[in-house]
């Protein structure tokens, strides 16, 4: 069951509850705000429902909040993002603005992090990018504990999910694509054992190595994998997560198999599209390129031929009017740690 | 039927026709010497059978040899490179040139081209960057007639196959991952065509939009479309063809749809690693990942888990000494252009 709220109510909440635990205020409301938006657009994974378990992450030390972000520009066009442990987004938020600064010199720009926690959408940071007309591509690996994935042709995770993402501005909504290298997140794995429900063919091989429909031989243990990107052309995948976790880790000088290093590791790297061709011209090249992409007929059951981000861009105007809906278990930890904290929530109903 | 033949013999023979059509003697030598170490990494789709493809090119007016590159530097850390349609391998040495020579500077580097024909296998202009010790991400699109592959949901191509690829400095052998972004490529349809085979499932949909493994129902007319890479997540493989349409073409300031564009839409980014990791480290770490990547065990049927251009490295050695298989129908080609242009041919077996 869910409830539908304003995005505006629930930013409020989720930032009272992040001040609560120690953050400061503008960003407590920073990162709640960025958690709502991912929901508003329809990207519930890595919406409100963060907003308890970021509190939680705050109780356990793994997020520090008010954590102070360093830069270290490390060449005209690179810099090391140090976020210190404090949420994600604040470290990220502070990759995007020093991407822009970069970028407004030399025209690219390539940034790393540090102590980086979890940036949440990943689509987040190429969408502010795009929409100060630069063009960016990001990725995020995950610490050894998440390597769910198997590299083509192997039988055990060496892999996390690993997620793309770029972004590209137009002349309406920016171009924003936003997707794991894998099949499938392990969330939705998981989900579907809790259902009871079997597995989609091509997702997942047991601790064997073979082909599973069944999410209890997933797990095991002992534990099999989660399937790379491409089905029959899986090694595709697989290069790309490669990539993500080169960028992730060798470029950030950390191994991969350190079990210490915590979060994502975050890469970012811009192109001031301004380099090659005016902002206006490119605009209008990206607006009849993404015109003569719709114009193939859509496929028997399809209604229309969508590009990268509009479904999210559409879901977010739709839900600045109707109210996000919210699951039952999620507001009650809302409410729960509110209780704990002492914080005094309002009735936030859309 | 193929037969074996030396990779200086047959490099000696492209360059010889190169030159007979025009080309100066050191850039014939080059393009020859591209088309041949393809073929000698196993990539035999875009080697020796190329060659008498490029000769006949030339005759058409497409290629033309000597053409002046020139190169434009729009910013501290871009340029586009202008191949005046000398043959694409011609532009794409220079292209990798101008990146490693803005990257000595300022670590960062974005190139996009314009008149660049095709560029062969995209794997070796990212492969000689990461020779030198650079990370480097490429992408090639490709002009409207060749179109064949449908965005997500559509049932009329709007997209080439879009082959995307980066090359990582290791210890050893660099890591280079070269992939399309199609589920397989127009010219694997039309030999299972020529064969009387059906295709893979999930590969093609005919002019309806059905799921089909007969490649009549593809070819039509009316056409069908080959489907983007990702089987049930294809959405995925569908955003990364756009992406590499975007750099092919928006980027460097050309209409998706203008015919009068010819060639491949080269575009290439680097980023020096030594900006964030002394170079000795990286390759250190590189080396971890790749041991820890291999040490997952195999699947079933599997021998080995490999990386990215671990294969084609291990072929190259393979056919260094053993030679390179040539299919008789490319050296009938070879022989006639040899004919018609007054060339002698020296006996070239391995």
């Amino acid at each position: 069951m869910s409830r539908l709220f304003s995005h505006s109510a629930m930013a409020r909440i989720g930032s009272t509850l992040f001040e609560a635990v120690g953050a400061p205020k503008v960003e407590a409301a920073f990162v709640a705000g960025e958690l709502v938006t991912s929901s508003l657009m329809g990207v519930d994974s890595h919406g409100i429902l963060r907003i308890p378990e970021y509190v939680e992450l705050v109780s356990k030390g793994v997020v520090v909040p008010g954590a102070q972000i360093t830069v270290r520009e490390t060449s005209s066009t690179t810099a090391v993002v140090d976020g210190g442990l404090n949420f994600g987004a604040i470290t990220a938020h502070r990759v995007v603005a020093t991407a822009v600064e970069i970028a407004s010199k030399h025209k690219t720009a390539c940034i790393s992090t540090q102590r980086c926690n979890h940036v949440g959408r990943l689509g987040a940071w190429v969408q502010a990018l795009a929409q100060r007309d630069l063009i960016a591509l990001a990725t995020a690996n995950s610490p050894v504990h998440g390597h769910f994935v198997v590299p083509w042709g192997g039988k055990q995770g060496r892999l996390a999910t690993n997620p793309m993402a770029y972004g590209v501005p137009t002349g309406g909504d920016p171009i924003v694509a936003d997707i794991s290298t894998s099949v499938v997140p392990e969330g939705k794995i998981r989900w579907h054992r809790n259902q009871g429900k079997p597995l989609g063919e091509g997702w997942v091989i047991d601790a064997e190595g073979k082909p599973t429909t069944d999410p209890n031989r997933f797990y095991g243990p002992p534990m099999g994998g989660i399937l790379p990107l491409g089905g029959s052309a899986g090694h595709k995948g697989f290069a790309l997560s490669l990539l993500v976790e080169i960028l992730g880790s060798a470029l950030a000088g950390n191994r991969t198999t350190d079990a210490t290093v915590v979060g994502n590791g975050f890469c970012v790297i811009v192109i001031d599209p301004s380099a090659f061709c005016p902002i206006p011209q490119f605009k209008k090249l990206m607006d009849e390129l993404v015109t003569y992409i719709k114009s193939s007929p859509p496929a028997a059951g399809v209604e229309e031929v969508l590009v990268p981000g509009e479904l999210e861009f559409r879901t977010m105007r739709q839900r600045l009017q109707q109210g996000i809906p919210v699951d039952d278990v999620t507001w009650q930890l809302v409410e729960e740690h509110a209780r704990r904290l002492g914080v005094a929530l309002k009735a936030p109903t859309a």
